[in-house]
């Protein structure tokens, strides 16, 4: 520390004797870059810039001792290092405070926390279980009324038979997830981690594919993003395939818009859920006209909650957008909005192309766009058209496409002011909170030294304007949310005595 | 790749079905995309294509590996565990062969391999050895006619107790190298392994601090850079204190300048070495006018050797280059020209602001320039001003900024066509081959899945257009190297029957 305030000292010292033509052409260089960041036009009001002050404090603590110490930058190292560390700040504890807007960017088989997962459905009577044979002994679920093979062993069994049921649920807790204590050798490559990344859907699915089973799953999701302070939800999701082989779509459907007016009744500071019907990367072409006209289909059957289309899954090895492109052609975006995931890979000249053809499709969002710092003329447009890039930083980062999140190109994004927001794709699956960690992530990784409160204050705004609500909607849930935000500050002021 | 072949073949039939407005849609943003990147300006000969196309099926083949099995992109891991995947490699072997033109950016005192600074130094007469208290045991080395202390040991008396010599060498080398087979656990943080580094220095300048040894090192670096095909190096450095504590600088200059000289005589395919004078970032202002006077001096002495001045070491702990700006800005940058390190960091809207003071005070070159991507006005001035990024990706990678070469800034920089060099910065320090191992990095990191051998070339040009050469030098140059390459041409076709 001590060195630091020397050099600055020194620094404010000399200024004086420093031509002033050069430090003022020095300081127009640096506002003209610091005006095109995100969250440049807003302005703090004296709370606002009380709270942003214990914050940026807070921060500053955080960056300094990593610069003068040996002790690593909590962004800069994996998140299942780095989480313990987190959540024992207090900086986290403000951004949980914090009303973060909506979720854009999630998938509905991924966003309960395991730990409800573990202790609510494997406690259900009927679950019997075995590994898979794959690398990870993945742990594979069903209900039935009788044992569905000689390998197969009622879960209540295992757990009486352990020597500790809390551990013993922990245990399944975490052959859910792909956490490890060593990522870089567990997974050496992008490929490993998403194959025990499919095998999580693979788990998960065994709990959940049943109407009574995912309508807990899903109002305990919505309670979980409220209870963290998010106040409105997009999914990726929405389809069903029951343990029956049925197709349950449309009751899945009336349960996620059941659960959401539920709970919006209960709770008028919650904006509501909207779903994003997922075709896969590995479907046919045939297949994903299905998909699509299914979709029209359920956007007029649930006009108020169906919103649009997306293509899901491992994009580096699965078809390209182009592959489907005569029936996304046959489409008008008025009518169905696209939410591809597209450049969700390290590649360059490669599957990334995917974003030349969410910006050609006119798609309403780009899902991750990790790629797009590649490409020059794709940043131009997405800043021309207003397509919001969904940043996913954990999500990124745990799934092996960077290491460092000051390195993720949602950095780049912030830098260049692009439409972004930053969401949390599957926490479930690493054992990371609804939204606050990839927001703490936001702050303090991609965000710049400087960044400050604005920038989450802008993050959360966004949610609103790149959502799929009407205007009407959008305005409502902005003033409410406004209501909340001006509480947050009161509470943080009170909260930490500011 | 099967599947891979499967889906290509699929897109190519569904094309004709495709609307032809779309395909020409997406390939003019494609091409405009395209036409921005490094040496997409430059059109290979029918020799050079039969080359391009060998070098690409085998880069396409090492990409195909890594999409479609778990075997990582060696790019994306470590250098220390690549190396041994790199050196096996045919394209490496190619790449060798090539020649480079010239190394912009490189440390004199970590340009030797350590294998002969092993085999050579530390087999001279005199030289005693202690362990230093460090975390890494770095071994420290002095020559004197007698004990320089009780902890002082023969390293002669050390070998002859060895079991086995040359593996006493080879630890020798590698405890004076950042090697390390876990460098995430090695080295948590860039704090880590900046002390290792720095432990390379006090160690190899116990071993070259004097005239004799200096020469030797110097003359065997332009033998290793000369036989991995580099023409032309410009030198970090120049400066030195003797063992005696006497400034032998001007000594050491001429044994550069002869050595050069010697080479050049006996080998006209090389054109020369010239030298930057760094002063160091750890200096008081007053030190730092010292420096940048003596480097006047010397440029006046030595004025074809001596080019210009550089600011040095660990950039984030250290003085940013606007606390020295008063001496700066005393001098005529067409008489000493800058070729600040800037941006060698993570962190954004930090120590990164140098890259401002670069822009503004008109440096001819950025050294690493690693934080520009997330400075856009920083990139229009470069490009606008043609100040050239000399990137070192492995460097960063081993000195911990990035991991995933891919994600390295260089990439970014490849896209937007900006004016880069590659160079090697310490390859010394661990275990890299004077330029090639980066070269190799920047064809298959750096580069994308379609850049091809034209940025391979693009890079050697610039690296003569960018030097400190005149222009009489630089054309000179230019024209001998065309020969070179067209040798290397031929030379390529041949020994792989292309």
């Amino acid at each position: 520390m001590v060195t630091l305030f020397l050099c600055l000292s020194v620094l404010l010292t000399l200024s004086a004797a420093v031509p002033t033509w050069y430090l003022e052409a020095r300081q127009t260089f640096i506002d003209a870059e610091a005006s095109m960041r995100i969250g440049a036009q807003l302005t703090l009001n004296p709370k606002e810039q009380l709270v942003n002050k214990y914050m940026m404090s807070l921060k500053n603590s955080s960056i300094q001792e990593s610069i003068w110490t040996t002790k690593p930058f909590s962004p800069s190292i994996s998140f299942f290092e780095s989480k313990a560390w987190i959540d024992n700040s207090t900086l986290y504890g403000v951004i949980k405070m914090m009303p973060k807007g909506g979720i854009l960017h999630l998938h509905d088989k991924a966003m309960t926390s395991l730990n409800w997962t573990v202790k609510t459905l494997t406690y259900l009577p009927g679950l019997y279980t075995k590994l898979d044979t794959d690398q990870y002994s993945t742990r594979l679920y069903k209900f039935a009324n009788s044992s569905p093979g000689a390998d197969w062993t009622l879960i209540s069994d295992l757990r009486n038979a352990s020597q500790d049921p809390d551990n013993f649920d922990e245990m399944l807790a975490v052959n859910m997830s792909i956490w490890t204590p060593e990522p870089f050798k567990t997974y050496p490559s992008v490929n490993d981690v998403w194959g025990k990344f499919r095998s999580y859907f693979r788990t998960i699915n065994g709990l959940i594919n049943n109407i009574t089973n995912v309508k807990a799953y899903v109002e305990e999701a919505i309670q979980e993003f409220y209870d963290d302070n998010v106040q409105y939800m997009e999914l990726r999701g929405g389809t069903m395939i029951d343990n029956n082989g049925n197709d349950v779509t449309e009751q899945y459907l009336e349960i996620i818009q059941n659960a959401a007016y539920n709970f919006q009744s209960a709770h008028p500071d919650f904006y509501g859920v909207k779903v994003i019907i997922p075709g896969s990367r590995e479907d046919s072409e045939e297949g994903q006209a299905k998909m699509v006209n299914k979709t029209l289909s359920l956007m007029s059957k649930f006009p108020d909650l169906v919103k649009g289309f997306d293509l899901v899954d491992q994009e580096d090895i699965n078809h390209l957008t182009l592959y489907y492109i005569d029936e996304f052609l046959k489409n008008d975006q008025s009518i169905l909005p696209y939410f591809f995931h597209a450049g969700e890979t390290d590649w360059t000249q490669g599957v990334d192309m995917n974003l030349v053809d969410s910006v050609l499709l006119n798609a309403s969002r780009i899902g991750h766009g990790f790629a797009v710092y590649h490409h020059p003329k794709v940043l131009e447009a997405v800043k021309a058209k207003g397509i919001a890039v969904e940043l996913n930083p954990i999500s990124n980062q745990v799934l092996g496409l960077v290491s460092d999140l000051r390195n993720h190109p949602g950095a780049f994004l912030f830098a260049n002011g692009a439409p972004v927001v930053v969401s949390s794709d599957d926490p479930a699956a690493w054992f990371a909170s609804p939204l606050s960690h990839d927001f703490y992530m936001a702050f303090m990784g991609l965000g710049s030294i400087n960044d400050d409160l604005r920038v989450l204050k802008q993050l959360a705004m966004n949610s609103f304007k790149y959502s799929t609500m009407t205007s009407d909607e959008k305005n409502e849930a902005l003033q409410n949310w406004q209501i909340l935000w001006d509480t947050f500050i009161d509470d943080v002021i009170k909260k930490y005595h500011l």
